[in-house]
């Protein structure tokens, strides 16, 4: 069987030498369509952008010109509207959709591929699909970031304060609202990745040619600037191999999958039955086919384990890009699905934690476990520090008082205050409540701090919503 | 919109204590029957098996038994023509199967899922299905292998010379078959390591319920039995939350493609223009959207770049399973999808080299690069030696014999013979072909030695395809 | 500055035919004997094997050999008491060794390297060295397994049952032993892959030379067996450009420190204030820097941290691989590292954890948080299954006397005994430790299940361990 | 034996509430001094900053501070001349130097800890470090730049034409240079994405405390000017747990390494018997221990190989990061071997490549093939569109012409200017030389392209050497 035969006789467009057809697993792994028809706005974008540019380079009449721009919109239409045939004889999008826009304005459409090649326009359609995803992307996160600056200036006002952890462990008393608002710290980190990676995206790589350019007259940034992209690639072999967007692409989501990847991890935690610190809406979660009693967060669970899928991506990309020689290599195809995926990934998890934040409530106080009087340790050595003594001794005193308290089953305060009879007033007055107000520097847990932050963050987080 | 509405009102089978339906987010991210549907044909299997285990458990009628069956075919019948309908109210391959099971055998559906859960059906699923996956990965490695071997013998008979590389320099004569023989060797132990992979997934979870086990009196090992599982999982907790064998399967397929990959390589080179040793034919072969004379060689280089897929998925495991606790969360649905695709890579490659290899054919003698005559250094050391010779001393002379002859332009035998005239002989008669037939130990290069080689394998590539 | 100008006018062994030195970064690039030192025992076996190997080939005189042997003995001493001067003038183990040996036993020295080059050298150091880190680390996995299962057996005596979890909220009582066991079940696996691992190792490339093998007469398979090797590499081009025994270990070892990775992450959970199930050491914990009151996890979370060690090794040396031509390229010098690494973050984490784990004790029951009577919903379930149900509609009517039990703040045994009167003497019977002796099956938490997996654990542990 | 055993008695810093140590394993694998000592210069002036910024705040005397100064800068001078002795009761780098500081200053050493925790001191100093390590790394990505032009610009006056790959089969005539220049501007990509990463690295964390802050009044923004930081971290518990920038690093390096792995290939190729383009200067190539007549292109195929290092690297960071709960967790200390394992790949990679293409030499024009006539193709089908022809018409005359000249064994122009007589004199005139001087776009390969954008590049590289 030849992989043509769909349609009798038709060759593949670019097979003008060819005596026969691609051998049958030839053509099997060759087909990228069920995949790359995902490039077909930007495929018929670039494609516009380039018929125009062959009309201002005089080489496509005004005629002609029109019956492209009419096929092109055509395309189109009978994409969005799922009519298209992908045929497997042009094993790509590329193929396809020239090969329709002959059929459907003759002749002129047979003009448009005149100084481009698949490997100048693939580039470039990779290039704005990745524009386009990244556009996405930080609107979604913004709409996270904003949820969780939401629940965090709630929280704030209902001053519900918890037990910060380091090593898992009772380390200070904090905000809640502060934990949020690390989580939206690392996702202001991960919009500026992206904003830097959709900056070395948007270049035209049209006029690359095959890899060595073109000998016709095309002005490429002006193609360029018809498409909104600022500026044109430098080097022809350079521009059709180079998929440094896709990688970096990849990277950045799979860095934000792993924040949200921590940020499942904590509220796994803090919802479950042992931490009692938050209510995760029943919306959030489903039941067990076996067992009747069941509520698993499961959106926070699918989140955490995508993070394997982003940094799979990530490594699919840099493993295939390793090692190739210059130019265009058919190995860059498999550049696509991992890129496709990075960004479904990361699409996905975004909604779902969004959807997660809104719908959490903080447990009601007389739920939530004790702050243990020994996660305030930290402000009595500060203390004896300001006190006049040195760090390290006040450390190891108040290290011992805890030592001490614990054998006896007591709270440590009372055992400082015996030994050291000028802490009293000091101790007497010290809660987890004071001991989050004195934390009083830029990025530390006092409510006024807190709320400094999150009025920043809603002007920061405002315009970038409305701007979309 | 509540996701379930693509039926009024319809319930997740699992909600009985569920006021509402899940957001629609998690909704979303949460759907899996779009991949896991290819776990049918083993979820059927499974559910088969046990319902006649419930059967002999005395826990399901003579008549509910057979009305299971009856719709266990049906569906199997539906699936394979098309005609099965995935819902959405029901977010995977298993909840759809007894939905229709439910509809087709009435209330006998409802019992199927007694003393089971879908933690350890799908652990058995997965299982079932990667054995398949490995029978069907072994028979294409060893059409690989054979493909290869039958070439390695034709051009043993052809007696093709070709200089081996190191360090991608000319080292020493080599018999081509030799080389391709090396690529059978990394095929051996790719089918090794997944025949390990595989008596480690064949083993039946069946009976560890949601993590605990079941209080109904099944016997496990009965019901592995008939599924032709030689062992049931000794520990309910590690059974519905052990992935290992879809990990240890993308690790064989990785490595089997990073072999593919090297073979790719050596491919692409060998049969250039500029090394000459082998001709492509056309139909592995596709050309360029820009440039006529073109004929690219695709498949090779796909099947290098979807390395890039397999590490990937190995990766995305991996990454997913890292710091989970126990038992069953439900982050182990991500394993499914790089499972698959680890898989379809490796069966696709394999294929696709395979078709490529059976159509190489050697170029004629007169094209390829004549074999330099510093190949054969290595031959004139190992006289030095037989000669009684210390081995070092022996490589730092004849060096230097190269070294001169490069300067003097000359063939550095002539250098040899003049400095040492009790060699002159031994150099006369040494050629590459003369070279080749000393390397006459095992594992050696000697055509005798490459026959062998080619005599046992092909005992043992025979049977194996048999077998099938 | 030339690289090789410790030694004045000193000149690498291998550098006959070279005019003067390498460059001064690729000095620096190339220089391996600080890491692949390492190798020494096996490069000393390896040539002592090899001179023997030479000298039954008739090309070693009796008293050569004799000076060999005593040579490697005085290199092997002087390495194990650090007084082996490795120098850059040669940049490997190999080279360093055979120059010593030169520099102790004369022309003798010279001699060894007839018949053999670094590349099969190489190969076979890394293999021997593979086999023994696999050896190491299959004693301490068993030393891990065998704390837990001794932990196991103290604890099922105490009879100590706590909640099992999926999707870490409680699902159904199991004894705690039965999740210690679920960890030794991994841990079985690990054993049993390395022991794969290890068996295709164990094979000897000696004689495979540069490349093509060797024209002199070895006997390679004696030479073997002397080295304790059960079989021979079959072809020459693979045996030296063969690195799948590093990938697997490292596959391996990857595959174990996720398996440590899950239980630290549990050990972690359970020792903490919330769950309150274990108690720590203190001598596995560190305290802070800052916070007098912290006792912290620490070699846990190094445990838990180190699994990306192991999975970065394993993508490096799959990277590496990736696309490399026949036969031995220098790219191979760059698998050792991670090689090593894998070993060495393998071998402390499983110390590390066997550590934390003997010394691990259950808090006090008043400690433990109770199980929450939903956690025996699945019993009910299934009695009425017993009693005739269709579990799918036992499934719904017990999830809905949760829901209303929930609504009116009662216990749901309650809601269904009033319910369903027939259930009550069932439902007052039921409690975790009933539901625990009913999950009778193998691999189920019935106390005599793991009583009995606990005996079969001890009997393979027990003999692996006194066979070293 | 107790770790701490090295001197007697002697306890952590941090054991003030211990009672006894870490156990033997865990002070195996919690001991970091071997690697962190990296960040010795790093600690130092984080801890000069922090000290001063304690004397501002009130908190430290004059006095105190001077004897601080005094012994930061004693510990700098013993670490810098190897004096410093590492213990091994302190685990890491931070608990050595301020141990030997209330060794050299007495109790103003105890001093200096009020107000920090290791947390947010270990952030800052891997900050420190990675903003070197980007200096370090973009000062030498413009070296090999540079000397990538040079060579560019040398050889475009020598007119040295050869065959553009595409598929790594000739493609069309380009100008050597012009694929010298295409690394180049792979590696302005990479400067510029270290660039961004050390913009998001230099941020101070210091005043975050363990987690929460500090309830000393210090002026965390002073502090950082001091530092030369231009901000300060918003968050107190990201602060502490943020590793996004080695994270970020990582990929940048490996992305980078990948284009390096590129460029190795292509002149491992292009160095070789077989393309013989270029030649290897020997400085590049070591030997072969077995064959005298070896010289390999060592270099090229280490920095190919370590690519792998620096995706495991990645994968390792990635993998740590995965997962963990708020705030500081142990884990991150496994991110500082892969963040200077990346440095370390990165710059050594970076120093041989610069040495090998330092010193390449093209090969005489009699030496390097031909470039064979079918390359000119596109060329024709170029014109015929220039003449009014639909390209894909064109393309597929010229495909037909060059497969009639295979079988007729002619150069294809003949058969086209017989096919087409009105294209003889355009045929006549088109040679690669003509060829490449068309190819007249920005980007493309016309010598006075390449010029322009040689210009441009010697601008940019120029100041950026200049300025460290």
């Amino acid at each position: 069987v030849r992989a043509r035969g769909t349609k009798a006789g038709r060759k593949a467009l670019w097979a003008g030498g060819y005596r026969s057809g691609p051998g049958k697993a030839l053509a099997k792994i060759s087909i990228s369509h069920p995949f790359d028809r995902r490039l077909a706005a930007q495929d018929l974008a670039g494609s516009l952008a380039h018929a125009r540019g062959l009309h201002r380079a005089g080489l496509l009449s005004r005629k002609d010109l029109a019956a492209i721009e009419a096929g092109l919109a055509d395309i189109g239409g009978e994409i969005a509207e799922g009519s298209f045939r992908f045929e497997d004889t042009d094993e790509d999008v590329h193929m396809n959709v020239e090969r329709r826009l002959s059929a459907l304005s003759g002749e002129a459409g047979g003009r448009i591929h005149a100084g481009r090649s698949r490997n100048d326009q693939v580039a470039l359609d990779l290039r704005l699909w990745t524009m386009a995803a990244i556009d996405r992307a930080r609107v979604a996160i913004d709409a996270l970031s904003l949820a969780l600056v939401e629940r965090a200036e709630d929280w704030l006002e209902k001053g519900i304060v918890v037990a910060a952890r380091t090593h898992l462990r009772a380390a200070q008393p904090i905000l809640l609202s502060h934990a949020l608002l690390a989580y939206v710290e690392m996702l202001r980190r991960d919009t500026d990745r992206l904003a830097d990676c959709r900056r070395r995206a948007a270049i035209s790589p049209l006029g690359s040619g095959a890899c060595a350019g073109t000998t016709l007259p095309i002005d490429r940034s002006a193609v360029a600037e018809s498409l909104g992209l600022p500026a044109i690639t430098e080097n022809s072999l350079d521009a059709v191999s180079d998929r440094d967007f896709a990688a970096e692409f990849a990277f950045a989501a799979a860095l934000a999958m792993v924040h949200l990847s921590r940020l499942a991890e904590d509220l796994i935690l803090w919802t479950g039955e042992e931490f009692r610190v938050l209510r995760l809406p029943e919306s959030a979660t489903t039941g067990s086919s076996m067992m009747p009693q069941k509520k698993n967060p499961d959106s926070l669970e699918l989140v955490r384990g995508k993070t394997g899928r982003a940094a799979g991506s990530l490594v699919s990309l840099l493993t295939t890009l390793k090692g190739l020689p210059l130019s265009y290599n058919r190995d860059l195809q498999e550049t696509q699905e991992p890129l496709f995926a990075a960004a479904d990934t990361l699409e996905l998890s975004l909604a779902a934690m969004t959807e997660v934040v809104t719908g959490l409530t903080p447990r009601p106080a007389r739920e939530r476990a004790e702050i243990d009087a020994a996660a305030l340790s930290t402000d009595v050595a500060e203390e004896l520090v300001r006190r006049g003594a040195p760090f390290r001794e006040a450390h190891g005193r108040v290290a011992r008082w805890i030592r001490r308290a614990a054998q006896e089953n007591t709270d440590f305060r009372e055992v400082a205050a015996a030994d050291e009879p000028k802490l009293a007033t000091f101790l007497r007055r010290l809660t987890p409540e004071t001991s989050v107000r004195a934390r009083d520097l830029p990025g530390g847990t006092a409510p006024e701090r807190v709320r400094e932050r999150i009025r920043e963050l809603r002007k920061v987080l405002r315009p970038a919503r409305s701007a979309r």
